[in-house]
C-alpha cells in the first residue's frame, strides 16, 4: 500500500528549513528510499515516494508557515539539482502506476503555482547542477529560475533524445504556454539530450537570471525577500498545525473522522459518504471543512493507486446542512482572513483532483444528505448525479441541495470556469436559471428544474435503477470511460492546466503504453544496457 | 497504395445531385467497396475510402459550384443513416491506419464547417433511420440537425457500450463545446447503446429539430431554401472544375506541375520542392496556388498513408518570388471575388493540415527560394526553418523571406491565431517586431533579427549542419516525436479543433492502442464474435 501521509520528521528526501520570511527546501533523495524494490534513485532522481514529501512540504508551507512569503526551492546535490523521474521505476512499472505517478507529480507541480498565484508564498527555483526532465519540470512551476552561470550548469528536457517519452509532467506546455518560449526553439531543446546552459538558457527564456557562482547563495537569497515582501500572508499569526489524520483502514474500506469510504469489490464501487459537522465551527486543523478536506484528498489519492479496479466512485453526504451553512460562510466571505482562505483554496484543488481522478464518479443525492455550499459543488464535479424525490421509511429529511456563493467564482475548476459555468457553457439561460436559485433550499423536483442534477427518482424505484446503472457501467471499458470522462468534463476554454491533464498527459500515456517506450527493445527498457532502442519507424 | 483522388463519376459510395441553390448528398455505402480485403461494409458504416469520396464531395461543392448555398447530407438506407466507421475495419486495421483514418475523417468534418462557417454553403443534415456513432458525428459537424420523429430513427454514440473506444471524430468534443449538451446528459447518451430519439434527442440538444415522417422531405428542403437565401455566393458564377491532377508516382518520389517530392527512404525524409509560377496569373483550375495546394494537399496525404516510415518532411521552394507576388495579392486583397476567397480557404486548410500532419517539418530556405506571403507561412507553420545566409556557387539570388498581410490575418491555424501570433505567444515585443517587417524583403540575418528562423548558417556549414540534424532526428523515438510535436505546436488558446486534435485524438489513439479495444480479447476484436470482451479492469 503506497501511502500519502508523511510530515516533515519522517523526509527521507527532502530537507526543510523555515527562516523567516523565507523557507528552503532542498532535494536530497536517498538512493535507497525508493517505493518499491528494484532501483536505486542515484543523482537526485525521484519515485511517487519523493514526490508525496514534496506535496506534504508544499501543504504544509502553506498551513503551518503563515510567516513564510516565500520558498526557495535547490538541491545538495552539487552536481546534479535533479535528474527527474527515475528511469529504473518508469521501467519497472505498470502502466497505471506511471499513469498515476505523473498525475500526482503534476497535481503537486499545479499546487506550486496556485501558492505563488493565490497564497502569497512565492517559489524560486536555484538551479546549480544539471536540471533535467523531471527536475527542470519542477524549476518551470516555480516563479523565477535562477542559474548558477558555471560554465557546466544547465537545463534540459532530455526525454525524447535519451528515453523515447515526453516531458510529460508539463514540461512541453509551460515551455510554450507560460515561458512563452519559441515554438521552433522548444523544439530544439527538447531533443538537445546534455540541455542548454549560460546565456543561451537566458536568451531562450528557459531561465529568468543567471548568476555568478560566487554571489549565487546571496542573490538567490536577495530575490526571496524582495519576494516575500510583496506577500499578504501575516507575519506574526500561528500557524496551523496539520495534525495526522485519524484514519482506519480495513479491507472494507477507510475510516475518519468525517469521511467513510465503504469499498465493493465485486461491484467496483467505493462509496464516499461525507459527515457533516457535529457542531459549530472550531479553530485550527480540526475545523471541519479543513478535516474533511485532508481526508477526502487522502482517500482519493488512496483509491486512485491502491485500488485500480474500483471503477466508479459513488459521492454521498450525511448532515446537518444547517451547521454546514455556518462553516460555508467562513470559506465564502473569507473577511481577509489568511486559515480561511487557505481553506477555501484546499478546496478549489481538492475539487480539480476529483475531476483529475480517472474514475467515473456518481454523486447520489437522498434524505438526510447535506449538500450546501462547498459540498454541493460535488454534485456539479461528478459525472452525473441523482436525487431522491420524497422521503424514505428511516424517517430522514427529504433531500435539499443548496447552492451559495461557493458556486460562484472561489472554486473555479481547471478550466477557469465555475462548475455552473462549465455545465451551462453557451446555454446563457441554463446559467442564469442555475444562477437564480442561489441561496434557495430546492428539493428534487426544483433541482432536477434548474438543471443540477441529472435525474430525479422517488423511493420505489431509486435502489433498482441506481443498482443496474452501476453493473452496467461496470460492464464498460475502463479505458473507454476514462477517455470519454476526459473530454467530457472540460467544456469551454483551455488553461495551462487543462491541457497539461488533456494534451500532454493523453499523448504522454500514449507514449508509455507504446512498445517503442515500454516494450522488451523499447527506449525505457534499453536506457542503461549500452544497448540502441529498437524502434518500429512507422510514424502514427 | 491509397489514393486520394476521386471525382464524382466514381464515387462507389456516394450519390451528389446539385439542384440549385441545393445540393443532395446521399449515403450509400456498397458495402463490397471496402478499401482493403476482410470487412463489408454493411449499414451504411464507412471506411477510409468512403471518407475520402466525401472529402471530395465538399471540396468540389465549394468550387465547381458556386451557386450551392446549402448541402443536405442524407442517407438512401432507410432503415440506417449511417451506422459509424466500420468495425470489422477498425478490428483489422494496424495502429497508423486507424489513426491516420480517424485523422482524415476529423479533418473533412471540420472542412464541412468550415465550408459553412466561411464559404457561405451551409450544411443541413436530414437524418432517418439511426445515425450512430460515426455516422453521428458526421452529423454533429452539420448546422442544422433534422432527425424524423417516427417513433424509431435515433441517434447514438455507441462506442463506449459496444466497442470499448471513444467516438473519436469529434463526438464528445462537438456534444459540449458545439452544442453545448450538459456534460451529465452527454455521460447519459454515451453509454445508451440504443440512443436516443424523438422529444428528448431534441430537449437535450441532441438534434435541432424534430419532423414528422409524413413532410420530412419537404422540411428538409425549405429549411435548406432558407439557408441558401443567406448565402454570399454567386448564382450565376460559373464553377471551377478540379480537373484531375497531373501526378507521376514512382519509388523516387511524387512529380506534379507545381510540386516535387523527393523520397529518402534510407534518411527517412521527403523533400518537398514547391515550384513557383511560371508566369502571371491565369484563371481557373491552373491558377497556380490552386493547383498547389491540391498538389501539396494530395502529397501530404499520399505521405501519411503510404509512406509511414517517412519521419521528416523537408520544405524547400524554387522560383520567382515577384511571380509569387502577383498571385499572394489576389489571396489577400480578395475584392470580393468568391474564387479568390476559396483558394485563401483552402490554403488554411491545408496548413492546417500540415500542423496538424504527424511528421517533422523542417524548412529550408535557399538561394533561388521563393518565400514570400503564402509560402512564407511554411516557414512558420514548420517546427523548425533554417536559412542560408549568403550565397552558394550555383548562381542562385541570395535567399529572402518576405512576409505579406498573408501573414496577418487570412490564414489562421486551428487555435485561431495567426502563425505570427502563435509564434510570439505572450512576447509582445517580439509579435510587434516581427509584424514590423511585413512587407520587407529580409535575407538571412534580418530575418532571424525578426525571430521567423530557427538558425541561420552559411555555406560552409549548411549540409553538415543539416545532414547531423537530420540523422539526430530520424534516431528519434517516432512516438516521442509525434506527442512532442503535438504538444509544441499549438500554444496559446484551444479551439474546438485543436481541442479534437489535441485531447480527444490523443485519448481515441491512447485507447485504440490498449489490450482493452485491440487486444485479442478485446472489444473490436471480439465484436460480432457472440463472446464478451474480457477486460483489465485496472482504471488508468
Amino acid at each position: 500500500m503506497i501511502d500519502f501521509q508523511t510530515d516533515p520528521t519522517r523526509y527521507r528526501h527532502w530537507r526543510l528549513r523555515v527562516e523567516p520570511p523565507i523557507a528552503y527546501l532542498d532535494m536530497d533523495v536517498d538512493p535507497d528510499g525508493g517505493l518499491h524494490e528494484g532501483y536505486e534513485m542515484k543523482l537526485n532522481s525521484y519515485d511517487l515516494g519523493v514526490d508525496i514529501e514534496l506535496a506534504d512540504a508544499v501543504q504544509r508551507l502553506r498551513f503551518e508557515h503563515p510567516e513564510v512569503g516565500a520558498v526557495i526551492i535547490g538541491s545538495l546535490n552539487e552536481r546534479v539539482f535533479c535528474a527527474g523521474a527515475n528511469i529504473g521505476m518508469l521501467a519497472l512499472a505498470a502502466h497505471p502506476l506511471k499513469v498515476n505517478f505523473c498525475k500526482f507529480t503534476n497535481e503537486t507541480r499545479n499546487s506550486i503555482e496556485d501558492a505563488s498565484a493565490n497564497s502569497g508564498q512565492r517559489y524560486i527555483a536555484a538551479v546549480k547542477g544539471n536540471a533535467a526532465g523531471g527536475g527542470y519540470e519542477l524549476v518551470l512551476a516555480t516563479d523565477h529560475i535562477m542559474l548558477v552561470d558555471d560554465g557546466s550548469s544547465s537545463v534540459a528536457l532530455p526525454e525524447v533524445p535519451l528515453l523515447g517519452v515526453l516531458p510529460g509532467t508539463g514540461g512541453l506546455t509551460r515551455l510554450v504556454d507560460k515561458r512563452h518560449v519559441r515554438r521552433d526553439r522548444a523544439d530544439v531543446f527538447c531533443t538537445v539530450e546534455e540541455g542548454i546552459k549560460g546565456k543561451r538558457a537566458l536568451e531562450w527564456r528557459l531561465v529568468d537570471e543567471l548568476v555568478p557562482s560566487s554571489t549565487f547563495e546571496e542573490t538567490v537569497r536577495a530575490r526571496a525577500v524582495e519576494a516575500a515582501e510583496a506577500t499578504d500572508r501575516p507575519t506574526t499569526a500561528p500557524g496551523v498545525e496539520l495534525s495526522p489524520l485519524q484514519r482506519v483502514i480495513d479491507d472494507a474500506g477507510l475510516t475518519y473522522s468525517s469521511l467513510r469510504v465503504e469499498i465493493d469489490r465485486a461491484g467496483r464501487t467505493a462509496t464516499v459518504v461525507v459527515l457533516g459537522p457535529d457542531g459549530p465551527p472550531a479553530e485550527g486543523a480540526g475545523f471541519w471543512p479543513l478535516r474533511l478536506a485532508r481526508e477526502l484528498d487522502d482517500a482519493l489519492l488512496h483509491l486512485r493507486v491502491n485500488e485500480l479496479e474500483i471503477g466508479t466512485l459513488i459521492l454521498r453526504s450525511q448532515g446537518d446542512a444547517n451547521l454546514v451553512e455556518r462553516y460555508d460562510r467562513l470559506l465564502v466571505d473569507q473577511e481577509g482572513d489568511w486559515f480561511r482562505r487557505e481553506v477555501a483554496l484546499y478546496w478549489k484543488r481538492l475539487l480539480k483532483r476529483v475531476e483529475a481522478t480517472s474514475r467515473t464518479t456518481i454523486c447520489l443525492v437522498e434524505p438526510g444528505s447535506c449538500f450546501l455550499g462547498f459540498l454541493a459543488e460535488l454534485i456539479l464535479a461528478a459525472d452525473r448525479s441523482y436525487m431522491l424525490e420524497g422521503t424514505r421509511d428511516d424517517g430522514d429529511d427529504e433531500a435539499m441541495v443548496t447552492l451559495t456563493g461557493a458556486s460562484a467564482g472561489p472554486l473555479p475548476m481547471a478550466n477557469g470556469l465555475t462548475r455552473l459555468e462549465t455545465r451551462f457553457w453557451g446555454d446563457a439561460a441554463g446559467l442564469e436559471k442555475a444562477t437564480s436559485v442561489i441561496g434557495r433550499h430546492l428539493d428534487a423536483a426544483a433541482a432536477y428544474d434548474a438543471g443540477l442534477v441529472t435525474d430525479v427518482m422517488d423511493e420505489i424505484d431509486w435502489d433498482d435503477e441506481l443498482r443496474v446503472m452501476l453493473e452496467e457501467r461496470a460492464g464498460f471499458s475502463p479505458d473507454s470511460l476514462t477517455g470519454m470522462e476526459a473530454n467530457l468534463r472540460f467544456p469551454g476554454p483551455e488553461t495551462m492546466e487543462t491541457k497539461i491533464f488533456g494534451r500532454l498527459t493523453a499523448w504522454q500515456n500514449w507514449v508509455f503504453q507504446r512498445p517503442n517506450a515500454s516494450g522488451e527493445t523499447g527506449a525505457l527498457r534499453r536506457y542503461g544496457t549500452g544497448l540502441r532502442p529498437d524502434y518500429d519507424q512507422r510514424r502514427v
